[in-house]
């Protein structure tokens, strides 16, 4: 079974990606609403957080956990692989690899939350490859209230996205990855506002793909043939109205979330 | 001692206006920062929150505590009455008075966090009192994350709140309860967008004149006149660069703040 843990819900776009490019995976969900959000959080607090999850989601019979929360990915990946013998996927290196792939003239934008962009994580990794690219990453702490309160077409909205991104395009980015799971509700925002042609790197996506890519080259976890994914299971820390209402907007169907 | 506790760092403008009338009071205080914040939470979660910052203040030797939370007031000051043996003050029930005095066509707004607006606490008390009075009400989830990102003075922050006071406007209110202890840093934004004539209902100003009198007339807590404000605890489960800058903004000098 894959082990999916998010601060909250917005990493429920990252179980949506994996659930249709891997319909044969039973899939468990955790997220983490009672203690979200984590991105405005300390680095101590946010893995001590994940790795509660993480022991949640292995006693309830997860063989491989995704981080699906670029905050948590930033902060807590290298502490989580220590502390467990199973495979951590985290969603920062797939987006680097296509990022890497994607870009044609090398300036790569970050958006993302404050605890993920001043990890530098993004930067770190971009460069570790492709020392001579130019990144440029810019926090948006109020992108994922936004989405939460469902404000995905106010004008308001729009406004903080131009403010946030204002200094990424006169940078004359080719590519922008946004580094955080609720991002992605926003795209049909952001893409006018960056301009046409810049490549917007949807970190969902691409942990789905490399998931997909890791999970063809092991015997540990196998697909079953018969599952279903309106099987798969969700839990939450602590549930609301909203809750069940940007679920339900993400996967395009009711989603049965279970409090634990 | 006086224990005060928030979900986080606004209940420090109720800390400030303890401090500042009773300067002789020794205060501990406590934002649950690790968990901020509270308003879009289930009422359990929040009870439960409730609970351990109780405990924490009592052990540490508050003998009075003030629910410097709206929401937490709203949801959980029955319970902890239930559960400890102390006074406990609450932030709703001295702006309800306030505004009851205040009014003087009977038609009162309150602003709050989406579980104090849920909870209908302001309605219930001011209704339980003039039953004749004409209460409305309005969520203003976004505007937490707003003051703690320090967009205090931001045109998108003044568009928002011309949004949520739009129909306490239409149904011409002559007092507004800022029921939620962030919203002071909003005053000036407030009064000229909802009518200079309107009076606004500070909770935490209330809080700390209604605690004045509660003291007045009891002996249990006695005022200590070689104390310094100064040497005043203020106790975070968590730290981050935003929290030290809101608390000196909110105290106008620079705050120890301890982590726990």
């Amino acid at each position: 079974m894959i082990g999916i843990f998010d601060s909250g819900i917005g990493g429920m776009t990252v179980a949506r990606a994996v659930e249709q490019l891997l319909p044969n995976y039973p899939l468990l969900y955790l997220g983490d609403i009672a203690r979200t959000p984590y991105g405005c959080k300390s680095a101590r607090t946010i893995i001590e957080y994940s790795i509660n999850n993480t022991r949640f989601l292995l006693e309830n019979g997860a063989k491989l956990i995704i981080i699906a929360c670029n905050t948590a990915s930033s902060v807590a990946t290298d502490r989580l692989r220590q502390e467990f013998n199973v495979p951590i996927i985290e969603v920062i290196s797939p987006a680097v690899e296509q990022a890497i792939v994607c870009s044609q003239k090398g300036r790569i934008g970050i958006i993302g939350t404050r605890a993920t962009i001043r990890s530098g994580v993004y930067e770190t990794k971009i460069l570790a490859q492709q020392p001579e690219y130019m990144v440029f990453s810019t926090a948006c702490p109020l992108l994922v209230p936004l989405v939460e309160e469902g404000w995905i077409a106010k004008r308001e909205t729009k406004m903080i996205l131009r403010r946030y991104l204002h200094s990424l395009k006169e940078r004359q980015i080719d590519t922008l990855v946004l580094g955080c799971t609720h991002y992605p509700l926003l795209k049909h925002l952001i893409q006018p506002r960056i301009g046409r042609k810049v490549t917007l790197i949807d970190s969902s996506v691409a942990v789905a793909e490399y998931l997909q890519n890791y999970l063809a080259g092991q015997t540990v976890l196998t697909p079953d043939g018969s599952h279903d994914p309106t099987r798969n299971r969700y839990f939450v820390t602590d549930i609301t109205e909203s809750t069940q209402f940007i679920a339900a907007k993400i996967f395009h169907r009711p989603i049965d979330l279970q409090p634990i």
